[in-house]
């Protein structure tokens, strides 16, 4: 068992904290009215990527030491047209050079919230949930605490692949929003 | 009922070349011992993204006015952690900036040479292919072309999407080569 602190109670947040609670972990929400003196051992921010700027002030030294969970995809809604991360960087890679002293792992950008929550793609095909971080022991930790969750989860590699996994959550994203695909199917994974 | 031109004849032509049979269209092989003086209605560039510069300098002039499918994952191969174009492009961006009198469509990127062969990610769920370009009448011309050959296709935007396609590709490439998943599997996309 782990305890989770989760930033932000949205679609996200919850549909995440639902499937740490169902593998049996401890999970405490975060919200702007939230006193905070300590974090879980792992840590989610399920907040929009603009207002990740502002938690990491606030909160640099409780991170420290902790597994810090990035799930943003940092579209630029002005244009809806790209990310507002550098194109060779990720919000993932970012949120790390301000967080030296804590791991972060990128996860849960690639799946909308509905298949987090089901745990199905569709309803048909099991959710998996992608992976990156330079950590592999922290991802082998992250991976064993959802253990029973239900999810799949696969270890996509270094912190680097960020860059891949938010253009997929981006391209996701666009096409749900053009109506190609709904917000509860998207990309399921075939092993 | 069109006239395709492929150019290279691996997995990926053979498998895409298939489709194209499979919809009624005719389709012409292009290696590099053939003699070519016309090229059919749509043209595919079926060869490693090295391989496509010298394609495009002798075959200028008969591109002119053609569709022309990049299918193309510029992967780094001498670091296996990156794309060899600029990191806010795409290999399909850099081919439509050489080819101004050609419409470019990135497509087949995404979907392994298996998965075009069987029509099916893992046996189990359809193949779809993911369109990128900037002229839809294009698109859908290529999507009217590959009615009947059993495979999903979605109009994924702008060209500029390609960077995201590419991303993807190249992230189910480094899935596959670290058996996370198969050659047969990967990414299937659910509406």
């Amino acid at each position: 068992m782990a305890t989770i602190s989760i930033f932000g109670k949205g679609n996200m947040g919850t549909a995440i904290g639902g499937n740490f609670v169902d593998a049996g972990n401890e999970v405490t929400y975060i919200t702007k009215d939230s006193t905070v003196d300590q974090l879980g051992d792992i840590v989610v921010l399920a907040v929009p990527y603009p207002a990740i700027a502002a938690i990491l002030d606030s909160y640099k030294n409780l991170l420290s030491g902790k597994i810090v969970i990035d799930i943003t995809n940092p579209v630029d809604f002005n244009t809806f047209d790209g990310l507002v991360v550098p194109a060779d960087s990720s919000a993932a890679a970012e949120i790390a050079k301000k967080l030296p002293n804590s791991v972060v792992i990128k996860a849960f950008n690639t799946t909308f919230a509905a298949t987090l929550a089901s745990k199905k793609v569709a309803g048909e095909h099991q959710t998996t949930v992608l992976l990156a971080s330079d950590d592999s022991k922290a991802k082998e930790q992250l991976i064993n605490v959802l253990n029973g969750s239900g999810l799949g989860i696969i270890d996509a590699g270094s912190l680097k692949r960020a860059r891949e996994l938010e253009a997929m959550g981006f391209l996701q994203i666009t096409l749900a929003s053009a109506e190609k695909i709904s917000w509860t199917g998207g990309f399921g994974i075939f092993k």
